[in-house]
């Protein structure tokens, strides 16, 4: 049985391995610092299909069949999958498992779900299941209409936009093997909802990273640890403004300088001065792509032995920021360890 | 540590506790068959709120209210709260949680979400967690905007339709006192996605109909069981057309008569004769009303000792029907026990 070692932080007895990933992309993506790492590049956004909605439910399907194949396993050795995405209903998740046989939890932390869905996967393996897949994706095209604007439509994006990614990650956990080294889910965290009151939908990283500096703050308190403890801090998605903002709190708060031990999954996509995507990346899938086709890969090669993964949510709907709402955030962590 | 009994299926060895549960509903539902017996009726559809969707945010602030003073807690007290609704962004949920310092995590399988909330939930518990609060919310006016057509335009529901329930329920899991009989979570099964091609929105009972057996089957083969070691197969909802057709599908494949031992929350929420309620009620609010507020109180009072309870939800969004997708459907169950 896991072990609570504070507040929502569990740790796990039966640390979960993460026994294959993969990450799957779209053009501008696969053409980023991560080129060549991705399973899949996807040259045409529609993805063979008709619609943004059913091409980002393709994606999503694409990054669970590589992973289970990375996994040498098949979708009827899979307990649960666990997944969750922008879209409304969390379609593009639900859609992707409808061919396949695999029972299924939707989860939803806006750009922090995947986070989420791996800290619910490692306590249901750590609880008793045997195989958990856990995916999350976003789309640009399908995201940018339902929360922005349609595409043809041409808008220019604010200065501080970031770029929702077209790309998805997904892992599969199981009780591993102990003779091989494998990433393995050690503690997790679920965060408390942060309102700061910026109600401004294009700026993202300063809505989310008070989220990030408190799920961070209680995780590092709570299991008597700093930030030199780990090999990285990993956030996603808080691009350029949030990470300054996270830094910053850091300092006054605690006197911690994170400059040489976080970074931010959606600064690690894409080459924000070569590429046009604003602030830098954000959405479900950057942070799961950025997981899953850099930094469990490093890990493997031995080059990073504790990562500390936090995504990063913002929980607002197209209609809230209309309705006069602030934008609630919420972080979910999970300490992967070789 | 819960024990894997089959796929997707979990028993728990320290089985959590329900501590304390609450409902709330609005006009219509507090008139209805369980009239006396919520915590709260709303009178006032816009529950003092300048819109449905904080509406919607309110009544389930006051079900996780109630349900904590039920169950003799505070809200820093609690680990987590795991809660769901049908708003895009599960809004209705990370909106109630932001003025309390609760973690959160959101979970989304259309009205089985509360369903979902107590499988995951009951896990972590299981696996270390002290306290573990659930809620699922839903509201006829938020969700007639959303899904259907504004009120104001005054459509005429088509013959098939179900009532979307102003209500929502909460339950606090701990891992209780052995003195004391409490109603306990001893089982949790996670549902396939089963999508039979029902295209038509106004169609859930069809839709779901085949989940909610799907999981049904799978958990009697794989616990060998039969309905009849059930005081109560449960299930929310499926409303008339879903229930005729779960007894249907059961007694062709496997010979089971329900009738005596199913009933459908959609179905006990309101009267379907006296009430203008098309086919019965839906929406994640519904059976986690009908839970709260008239199954867990005739446990307590001994009339009920074994209920399966088997939420059902249709992974639709506003959309994809108008895409020319059929309906993805999902059922997950927990077996509550005294």
């Amino acid at each position: 049985m896991g072990k609570r070692i504070a507040r929502s932080i569990v740790e796990f007895s039966n640390a979960p391995a993460i026994v294959g990933q993969a990450a799957v992309a779209g053009k501008i993506e696969g053409e980023g610092p991560l080129a060549g790492k991705f399973s899949e590049v996807f040259l045409d956004e529609h993805i063979g299909q008709p619609t943004w909605e059913k091409a980002e439910t393709a994606l999503q399907a694409a990054a669970i069949t590589h992973a289970m194949t990375a996994a040498n396993c098949t979708a009827d050795e899979i307990d649960l999958h666990i997944g969750g995405d922008l879209m409304n209903q969390c379609t593009a998740t639900g859609f992707a498992l409808r061919d396949e046989n695999i029972p299924f939890a939707g989860v939803y932390a806006a750009c922090a779900s995947f986070a989420l869905g791996l800290a619910l996967g490692a306590s249901l393996v750590d609880g008793g299941l045997s195989q958990v897949s856990c995916c999350g994706s976003s789309h640009f095209c399908a995201a940018e209409k339902q929360f922005r604007y349609p595409l043809e439509l041409g808008v220019q994006p604010t200065p501080t936009a970031q770029r929702t990614a077209t790309a998805a990650g997904a892992v599969v956990l199981a009780h591993g093997n102990a003779a091989t080294p494998q990433p393995r889910i050690t503690r997790a965290i679920f965060g408390n909802v942060i309102d700061m009151g910026v109600t401004d939908p294009s700026e993202m990283g300063a809505a989310m990273a008070p989220a990030a500096w408190d799920t961070l703050r209680r995780f590092l308190q709570d299991t008597n640890t700093i930030p030199t403890d780990y090999d990285l801090i990993l956030t996603g998605d808080l691009s350029k403004i949030g990470t300054q903002l996270l830094h910053e709190l850091a300092r006054q708060q605690a006197g911690y300088d994170l400059a040489h031990i976080h970074s931010d999954c959606g600064l690690m996509l894409y080459d924000t001065v070569a590429q046009d995507v604003g602030m830098g990346g954000s959405g479900v899938g950057c942070s799961a792509a950025v997981l899953c086709a850099e930094i469990l890969p490093r890990m493997l090669s031995g080059e990073l032995h504790r990562v500390l993964f936090i995504g990063t949510g913002a929980l607002l709907s197209a209609i809230s920021p209309l309705q006069g709402e602030s934008i609630p955030a919420v972080a979910h962590g999970v300490l992967i360890e070789m």
